[in-house]
Order: C-alpha cells, then sequence, then structure tokens
C-alpha cells in the first residue's frame, strides 16, 4: 500500500519566497538583487542560515556558488536542485529564487518527516544567472561548465568599475574551486516559464525538454546623412527607409519558415537621430530561435540574402553574427521521472522547450539536468509585474519532491 | 555707356572665410562655433573690429545681434546684408558666416572704389540662429519679428545649465532693444544651399522665392514587451513591427502625394532597446515639407489616419504635432532685383525654393527680405565636409553688390 503523499502547500512556500523578496524589495512589489549586491548577500546569508538549521553542511566554490548538502543514506553522487537568487534589475520575486526555494522546502519536508534520503541532496545557489550586473549572463555555470574561460570572468566590472572578483570578496563568498560541483545524479532546476503558454493552455507543469538554439545577428545600415528640408526625396541615401525594406522583407520570410519559430528585432539605433537630418546609419539586432538546427541554418540564410535583395535605396547593408548556441537537449531518463511525478500528483503538465536560457543547459553538459516550468501569469518576467500563483508554485515544489522520494 | 562693374574675387571671399574659420576650426577642417561661445565671441570681435576699420559705426541690440552701418548718402532706412556667425557642433565653414562676409566684401569693395551709396548699408549678425547650443533655431530672429518671447528666449540653458543671458553678457555682446533694427529697404541673405540641387544642375546662383512650410509629427507605438524566447509569434505585440508597418504605410501614401514633397523620419527610439526583449514602444518623427499648404493638409491626413490603418500588432498608435510653420514667400520685387543682378553679371541662375529655415523668414514678417543661394557640394551641410567653391561663393557676394549698387 502507497503511503500518504508528502504535500507542500502553497501558503508554505508563499511565506519562503516573500521572506526572500525582503532582500532588495522594489515600492512595486518587484526586486532588485544584482548579484553580488548587499542584497544579494543578504539573501545568501538568509539562504545558508536556513539550511544550517536543518543540520545541512554549507560549502561555497570559487565562483560564489552556494551547496548546501543533506546527507544521504549512501555517499553516492547527489541530487541537486538549484537556481539563482540574483534578479535583474526591477525583476520580479520569483525567477530564479523560486527553484533555489524549492530546494529548501524540499529539504525541510525530508527533515521535518525524518525521511534520510538514499542519496545526499544539495540545494545550489548558482551565482550571477542573470549577468545584469556582471555581463554574460549564466556566468557561474559558464565557467563550471567550461563555456566561457574564469579569468576573463572574474574581471567583467560593472558599470561602476568594481570587478566580479572584489565583489565577490567584498560580499565574503569567494570559496574553494575544489568545492564546484562534479557529478551528481540529477541537476533539477524549477523555473517561472517566463512566457504564455502554460497560462494559455490552463496547464501547471511544463516538463522541459530543451532550450532552444539560436543565432543573433547585427544588422548594419549605411546610408548618407543630408538635410531633410532641402534634399529631393529621389537623392536621397536614407538608412531608416532601407532599413525598414529590410525588417519588412526578414520579417516576411522569417514568418514563413516554421510556425514555432520565434524572432525578435529587439535593439535599433538610429544616427544622428535628428528630426531634422536623414539617417546615416541604422543599427538593429536580429535573434531567432528555435529547436531544430536546420530551421536556424534557413534563419541565417535569409539573414544573409538581406545583403542581396532590392530595397535598398542607395545604403549599404552589412550583417555579423554576434553569436550563435545550439540546442541543449536535457536528460530524456530524468525528464520522465519528472513526468511521472507531475502524474502520480494528477498534476497537468506538458512537455514543452525554453526560449530562455537557464544554468541548467551549460550544466547539462556534464551533469543529467533537466527542468520543470510553472506558469508565468501573461508571461511575464524580468518584470515587477512578474507573477505565478502560489499553488503553481507549490506544485512544482512537490514535482521536485516527489522526483526525490523517487530516487 | 555702362561703368566698368566692380567685381569681388574668389581669392578674396577665400581669404576672409578663412580668417573667420579660424574662430573655432575642427582638426578636419570644420567649425565648431556654438552661438555666444568663446569662439564667437571671437569670430564677432574680428567682424567689428573689420567694421571699424571701414568707419562703419558698429551697434548692439538686446539680442546680442550686431549691425554695422555704412553711411548712406540719404538718411533713408538702409539695406541690409546679413546672416549668423554661429555654427553647430562640427559644421562647415561656410553656413552662415558666408552672408555675413559678403556684407563685409560689399561694404570693402565701395570704401575702397570710394563708392558712398545712397541709402546705408548694414551689415547684420544674427544671433543664434542655429539653436545648437539654446534651442530653438533662429532665436534672435525670431524674438526680432515677435515669433518668440523674449522673456522665454533669454532663459533657455545650455547642456551645462548657463542660460543665453549669461552667456550673451559673459561674451560682453549684450545691448540695447532701441538698438534692434526696425526698418529696412532689403534685408539680403546670402546663404549656402545645403541641398544638391544647384550642383546638379550646373547652376551658381538660387534666387529663393520662399521658405518651405512644415510640420512635424511625433509618432509614438505602444506594445508590449516579452520575453524574446518565449513569447510565440502569434501572441506578442511587437511595437517596432507595427513601427515599421506605419513607417511603410506612411512613405508609400506620401510618395504618392506630391513629388515635390520631402518627408523624413529623423528621429527613432526603441524601448526597452536590449535584443532579448520584444519592444514595447516606439516614438518615431515625422516631418514633411512643402510649398502649397493644401499638400501639408493632406500630410496630416495621412499621418492621422496611421492610427486607424491596418497592420498594428495589437499596439497602440498616437499622433502628437510637434509643430508646424506656414510657407513664408519672399518679396517678390526684391527677388526681381536680384534676378536682375545675376542676369546683368552672367551667372547662371534659377528660382528656386528653401526646405531650410533661416533668419530671413522671421525678418520677412516685417522686413522686404530676400534669398539667394550658392551652390554646396554634394549638398553637404552641418558637417565638417560642407563646401562651396570659392568662385561660387564670390558670384554669390557679387550679386549683392551689384544690387547694392542698382539701389
Amino acid at each position: 500500500m502507497e503511503q500518504q503523499k508528502i504535500v507542500i502547500s502553497g501558503e508554505r512556500v508563499r511565506a519562503t519566497l516573500e521572506q526572500f523578496a525582503n532582500f532588495g524589495r522594489t515600492e512595486n512589489n518587484g526586486v532588485t538583487r544584482l548579484a553580488l549586491s548587499e542584497e544579494d548577500r543578504l539573501a545568501r546569508d538568509y539562504f545558508c542560515s536556513c539550511c544550517k538549521a536543518l543540520e545541512m553542511s554549507v560549502e561555497i566554490d570559487d565562483m560564489g556558488n552556494i551547496y548546501a548538502t543533506l546527507a544521504g543514506l549512501e555517499d553516492q553522487p547527489p541530487l541537486v536542485i538549484g537556481s539563482h537568487l540574483d534578479s535583474v534589475k526591477k525583476g520580479g520575486r520569483f525567477d530564479g529564487v523560486l527553484g533555489v526555494v524549492a530546494g529548501l522546502e524540499v529539504a525541510r519536508a525530508l527533515v521535518e518527516n525524518k525521511i534520510k534520503p538514499r542519496i545526499p541532496l544539495v540545494i545550489a545557489n548558482m551565482t550571477n544567472e542573470e549577468g545584469a550586473r556582471f555581463e554574460p549572463s549564466m556566468m557561474a555555470s559558464g565557467v563550471l561548465s567550461g563555456k566561457f574561460d574564469k579569468a576573463l570572468m572574474i574581471k567583467k566590472k560593472d558599470v561602476n568599475g568594481i570587478t566580479f572578483e572584489e565583489a565577490l570578496h567584498s560580499i565574503g563568498y569567494a570559496g574553494k574551486e575544489e568545492s564546484r560541483i562534479k557529478e551528481a545524479a540529477a541537476f533539477l532546476e524549477l523555473h517561472i516559464e517566463q512566457g504564455p503558454i502554460l497560462e494559455k493552455e490552463s496547464l501547471s507543469i511544463g516538463v522541459v525538454e530543451c532550450v532552444l538554439g539560436m543565432v543573433c545577428y547585427e544588422i548594419q545600415v549605411t546610408g548618407e546623412s543630408d538635410h531633410a528640408g532641402t534634399t529631393p526625396m529621389g537623392m536621397r541615401k536614407d538608412a531608416l527607409f532601407a532599413a525598414n525594406n529590410s525588417i519588412s522583407e526578414a520579417r516576411q520570410k522569417l514568418s514563413a519558415l516554421d510556425k514555432e519559430l520565434v524572432f525578435t528585432m529587439g535593439r535599433m539605433n538610429i544616427l544622428p537621430n535628428i528630426h531634422t537630418v536623414i539617417p546615416n546609419k541604422v543599427v538593429f539586432s536580429l535573434e531567432a530561435r528555435h529547436k531544430d538546427p536546420s530551421v536556424i541554418k534557413q534563419v541565417e540564410e535569409i539573414i544573409l540574402g538581406l545583403k542581396q535583395s532590392s530595397g535598398h535605396e542607395g545604403c549599404e547593408i552589412q550583417t555579423e553574427k554576434l553569436w550563435d548556441r545550439k540546442t541543449v537537449f536535457f536528460d530524456q531518463k530524468i525528464c520522465a521521472l519528472l513526468e511521472r511525478s507531475a502524474r502520480s500528483l494528477n498534476y497537468s503538465y506538458k512537455r514543452m522547450v525554453s526560449g530562455a536560457g537557464h544554468d541548467a543547459q551549460f550544466l547539462a553538459s556534464y551533469l543529467p539536468a533537466a527542468m520543470i516550468f510553472v506558469p508565468s501569469i501573461r508571461g511575464k518576467s524580468h518584470c515587477e509585474e512578474e507573477l505565478t500563483n502560489w499553488e503553481d508554485c507549490a506544485k512544482g515544489v512537490n514535482v521536485l519532491l516527489e522526483t526525490v522520494l523517487s530516487f
């Protein structure tokens, strides 16, 4: 006979999340908790004190990542639940911290119910996932997985010229390289969806199969600045008109490629940006994300084709690839386990993809990793309006607890 | 029998223009001589010393305009030749200063040839035509003609918080309101074309019939910011896509209106302007210029119609008229005189319009005013590459001299 399930309540998850939201809470009930800031230090200290209260051992590695370990019956590679405590400027109360709070509530549930897990349980807080203070994002998991060079990363400066390394020391979280996580039975990250799909489909849990591959280009249109009042239309080389044509063409062609493709021109700068002067330069970003590398390849062909197409208005068009990343598939066995946990709890769920990047995608290169999502109201994230129902937060935590118990 | 013409040489005009270009010359042979700056003071001082050397009397009015008078045989309202000594940042050696140098060279030619004009000749330097340091442009002529309120204008601040009034006093050019120019037989302004037409048509002189009327709108597109990676295309309210559609529609409709219409979207700002975030706001300017008010009216109907058209991508579009100005027609008798002078000198010329604003257009409200243009190489102005052949500069000066002699 199956024993009665331990279920963590929404109220409990709410209370813990709100505790963390006090570290950097903004006037509109969001959070500003930049990596390695005083607010981050307070949140870290509170997290460590909560873990120590559960008699967990706490270690810090050289990138400031925190690992709190609840000993298991067997001395095996641990099951890790983790995410990040840092936020963007004027971000929300859920992004990142939910995945750390999940680990904490799972550990509490085990300790309170006097359940000693078979293998150790580690709660991990990864440093500087957002990259909002020190670029790039996912910095620490990038260093751990060998994607980023540590020597370069620790010299990255914030807008005030303070390096990552200095900030790490000043908040007292510079640990040892030996403490880095090297192996795990699984790395599980619970995160808010940051998109509208689960809410729209009235589902509680998303089992994330992969993080979408992407490519980001910068397109530079060079025309000629002339006086807006004295230059006949036929004698202009208006970079904005040419950029407008390129954007229309790219939209039309990209829209026809694949219905799951997402693409965005999020950044665009016009020079000299004076109402009485014909623009001589327009620079815009074009990024696109899709699971299938062959679709991304077609995207790149379309972008490169912009140089040859008509509608240049006498301007020159240059394209530069800023970066790309391949689709990262999560561990299919772990995905299946998470799915089984959701099913056993009678939570509605679906398999889905992540359009956003997460630490789990870097760690997946050397740990069996997987993620679950819970719904974001109106798909909002990285803003003060970011919201997930407490019950949905708790459902995500319970899927993790169920998965831990199944190990 | 007609007496032999006095003709001012290109070399002479070059020498004087280059003297003035020393006051604020940039490393690329342009000029930065912002209104009421130290460079402006030096240019003004030099101008006054040149005039005094010709025994001209110099007066300064309360807006810092300088009037140097060569006495006439009759005590009649003067013939005024004028323009401005200020420049934009990294502007050229011709814009404005050419019209002042023209007056100086005409006065020198008269004095050297011992010709005392029938009516007085005044050379005027109008303060802050460019508006590059203190907005708006044509500030002093605007105050003189009652378009701008003096009390407001003198409190205008530069980027360092210095007011027009403070700057005027600090360079020692604050004069008396009584000294303002009140009447004239004519106000003549020689200026570079700042457009490509004369050069393209291989003409030396443009007799300017009018300054085009214009209208300037700001169009604001409001969408919704969401994560570029997690928001399906069909669930976006992308303000850049909507703005792109509006620009295409406006271009198409405005292009069909009238072939002489010029229109420009010179300023455009995207928010939040981050490559990974769907833009939630795009604000762009749309200004259009045409001689005929009925065409401008149709332009406004097209702009206002953008709010109702399709292609909004779920975004909201607002339009705001920032300002307009009516077409200013110059004095037709003076235009005819200038034309006759060009003809008598065997210079090629045409009647044309000015798409750019000039002090003469404000002064035209109470003085019989007119302008002539000389060719701008490649139509360039407000930049260091601004160039007019010395011979063309001299031709412009000679048209003015011929016109003075004809009075």
